[in-house]
């Protein structure tokens, strides 16, 4: 069983045989035990990534996903039948300059499931023994499924903030949602900072909280004033904004310090910014995009030690459209999670 | 004498008795061989910097000086009388965070002599200890004075860009001017990079060659798809946007690699991409303030052992005026230099 | 009153006039609040310093200071007479590249208090502007004293370890005395390492459990096999050596896995180690020297945080012989403070 | 045919059929242009490297391989029949940790042929499809063999000591040999490092001189005195050390500055250092092995480009005891290499 794509702004429709043929070589088919919902879903559905991704209706969606390795193609070795999995979301050749540097977003070959070829909101999905990492033991895959996307992001922006964030500065978080909240247990874990989470909902502040943030700012107006405050007039050493649409990207530049670098990891709004700010502070815009392999296998030692746990709300597949709509409507409460 | 600026809009005038009291402790005196002449200077009197600055007129201009020690404060031991310097722009306190991370142009009370106090078009200025930095046996003050901001600036910039510039990878360098022709000669010292050069002007790609770059592309409209083809259809590990204006940033960005960095140096324009943009390329924005006191003094090992040679056009300064009337109209070759 | 040393190998004896002279023009007098006792402070009175630090006899021994601003030159200007202070162990020139780019210990023309100029086994200590860090609200000097050497030595050798301790990694710290509990808690803080602490004591090991243990090994001949064995037979990413003699480098060398690093830290034996070894697995020694002055306001960051905390024991600054006397003999526990 | 090892301390011995089966699915054959003689092919008939390598007799040697792809396995996708490629000596996975950051040395099931299977001293090599280097156009596989091993080797470890050769700093190479010639051309190509080339024979360091040495030292028990005083009295910065044996090691830790870095890459003595001396003056002891895939490809880039060149002697493969006879007693100049 799937649910597939059959038109743009049409919703996901079940279908039965899903075309899941033997792993090819170095291929492994994967049976899912759960996967994420992501915002991106409903973007797919409206028919906004039709161009960029390039795909052929109809198809399955599901890019975030965990289960148990169901076959292997001849030439894999890493993993076995049976092995828990989760599953990196791009297909990597493992031969371009980028994945033998690591950077395995950037392959000059991949492919990504349930984006631009058939992913997880089904039984079984396909992808290449690359992609999976086995799970730690006591890790279970209907804990993770969502790290596959959404945590692996969060963690890799913060990766990359780790050098300029030493015991004495201050890390903005806008937006505590599925991504921020990752991102602030993974700030914790990796870095001293002091970090300030910045929303306008305060139920989100609360779980901010829980997560470990020092300090939660209302997203109310005075939220720039506040982060101001909080830094002695100087803003912060890096603003990781989860967000990117609605004024946060106006927000965030504000809140930044001199020399300081802004993660750019929501999206939706447009960076406008005169030239003559960005070198007389000398700041930096950081793109950040999914993450690495070796960065989804570290998340997974962090879960598997307790430092990070993932909110989330599960549903069965065949509700994936009762799912969409509560993701749409703010109904979905941390991290949508569906189980075939 | 110096060259004084009475008011927005006027010509500098000249003047006889100049304040410029004994150092202080820490301070030193320097005795004039060479000032250059910056568009920042014609951008000040046009009153753009006033409110950025807090000067109070009536004040002297010229940042970028090299001289002879005239007179030193007591506690100052690392120059003496007589000894040939070039002078890092910023008095930097040595106290601070930044000062002691090295991030000189980050203190956090630094003085700009020739922005916010008096500067070097003048036989005598007045710095401290910490801004002069002694040159190597066999360098003149007069052959180095533009490299205090114009040479400083463009090499801070390539040497952040080093990391990510192995053997293979493309500079695009956008503007062969007056920072633009040390920053090709920077790249050629300290990477391996295919250099490519843009600029609207015939004369200054031949300069661009002379210093080393590998492509020439003229802007007339076709720049951005020449890089490509140059870049096999990549773009750019890494673009110097010496420019900044006038279609500059547009440009540039769109010949940048994923994942590649875009350093901000000339300015006047804006920034303006979608995050969308900046996310699913993971591309980077880096800004670029002048540069540090070990910055300055690796760019003077260049200078001596020939690496790096500044094309300057000389002035009398009390011709100053007739010289940023020269800049102003595109009548000025290489940087300008006053000479008291 | 201060605690002086007459001859080698003799008792300090108790002096009465101490020669602490006004500051001059960046100079700043500390009233000193405890000042640590070091193991150094040994090995000096038994004369094994002399040569390296060229000190004349008779001087005041003491290293590990912190106090209060007695008084100022007329050319400081980061602290006032009453704050409360930790002193960098070596006063720097602010001038020299090392203290331009950070690296304080390699100052041109440091001068080290205690060691070999007048030190803070005294009322009363003379040092510069740029030695002292003002303590944070709520941080008390006598807390502190002992990171000024101590804790900043930890400090520094896990900082240089950060980039390398990704989750995932092993970190083995051998021994956790006066240094080595303070690196526990620091790596606790800046990575999410597995922690490895091996020791002959139990005792040090309860407390290296409480300082944030993973696990904790006794060095009683198993240790190698045991290190093997908590890392899968592959050894550890850093081994960070507190004690550097008794067999530790031998033992540390062992327990590294390929491509790991081996932080120097300790002294008194040597390192030999074949060549083919070094490059067969590529593995590096990494020296570490004291710390940096930014280090150590970033721990008084942690200190004030509850991120870290010395264990130590008090004594009355003219009980110094009896404190040594305990040192040398394994009675003193914790760091020793002396209080004047 | 092959040249083919039948028993330890005996010559090659000339066998025409090769056991070079049909490519497995990501493997690739190779037909042999030139094959690189390097030390260790002495040292393996000599019996040194057997209980390392765990090779079983007979075996075909030979690790620095150049060549044409002659087959390829069904999922190979990189290389076509009939492509020009330098060949990695390591046969890796590319799904451990290590290949996936990169560290290809490193990869947890690699595959050395010529030390531990068949290798390139035959017509034909069978290796897999990620270790293959598709030549850029212009570049002979029988101008490039000795890079294989002995380039990129000299490559990896300049590529790792560039962060701190910036302009002022100097490089200290010791040994201008097969290794050695390669590195000063990179230093040369990637930093502004000022070079100094120690080395006992005359001819090697007028060797030097032509490929970029800015200082030549003859190793005539003055080198050491000589290198200081070209540093002023410092030492260097950098040690890269070609030889590792013989005094080397013992002479380049002495010519070492503050804070400066020793790179190990030749092998056969011991590395001798007290504790002491490493932590008072924080000096690093850095392995190198090898060098990684994206290395290869970069020392390429160079070759083509003409910013480094191989100085070989060629013979044919049927007289490699010839050859090796004329390595042992030093009458082989610049690397020798082998044509089938």
């Amino acid at each position: 069983m799937a649910m597939r794509l059959e038109a743009a702004g049409r919703p996901l429709q079940q279908v039965w045989r899903e075309p899941v043929p033997e792993p090819g070589p170095g291929e492994v088919r994967i049976r899912v035990s759960t996967c994420g919902l992501c915002r991106t879903d409903l973007h797919i559905v409206e028919g906004q990534w039709r161009e960029k991704s390039g795909v052929t209706l109809p198809y399955i969606l599901g890019h975030e996903n965990a289960g148990w390795v169901h076959a292997v193609g001849p030439a894999v070795s890493n993993v076995a039948v049976g092995d828990a999995v989760i599953v990196h979301p791009l297909i990597t050749c493992g031969l371009c300059r980028a994945c033998r540097a690591g950077d395995d977003m950037h392959c000059a070959a991949g492919r990504f499931p349930g984006i631009g070829v058939d992913g997880g909101f089904a039984e079984l999905l396909k992808t290449n023994a690359r992609a999976v990492v086995r799970l730690p033991e006591g890790v279970e895959p209907e804990h993770v499924a969502a790290h596959a996307d959404a945590g692996l992001t969060a963690y890799h922006a913060v990766k990359k903030a780790v050098d300029i964030l030493y015991p004495g500065t201050v890390a903005v978080v806008i937006g505590a949602g599925g991504l921020g909240h990752i991102g602030i247990q993974s700030l914790r874990s990796l870095t001293a900072a002091e970090i300030v989470v910045v929303d306008r909902s305060p139920e989100a502040l609360e779980l901010a909280r829980e997560c470990g943030a020092h300090h939660t700012v209302v997203a109310d107006g005075t939220q720039v004033g506040r982060v101001k405050e909080i830094t002695g007039g100087h803003g912060a050493e890096a603003i990781l904004d989860f967000v990117g649409e609605g004024g946060a990207l106006e927000d965030g530049i504000a809140m930044l310090r001199r020399a300081g670098s802004y993660f750019v990891i929501g999206y939706g709004g447009v960076i406008k910014v005169p030239a003559i700010d960005v070198i007389s502070t000398e700041i930096n815009f950081i793109g950040n995009l999914v993450g690495t392999y070796n960065d989804l296998a570290e998340l997974m030692t962090l879960q598997r030690r307790g430092e990070v746990t993932l909110h989330t709300s599960r549903y069965p597949l065949d509700a994936v459209n009762d799912a969409m709509d509560d993701l749409e409507h703010g109904r979905l409460h941390g991290r949508g999670i569906l189980v075939p």
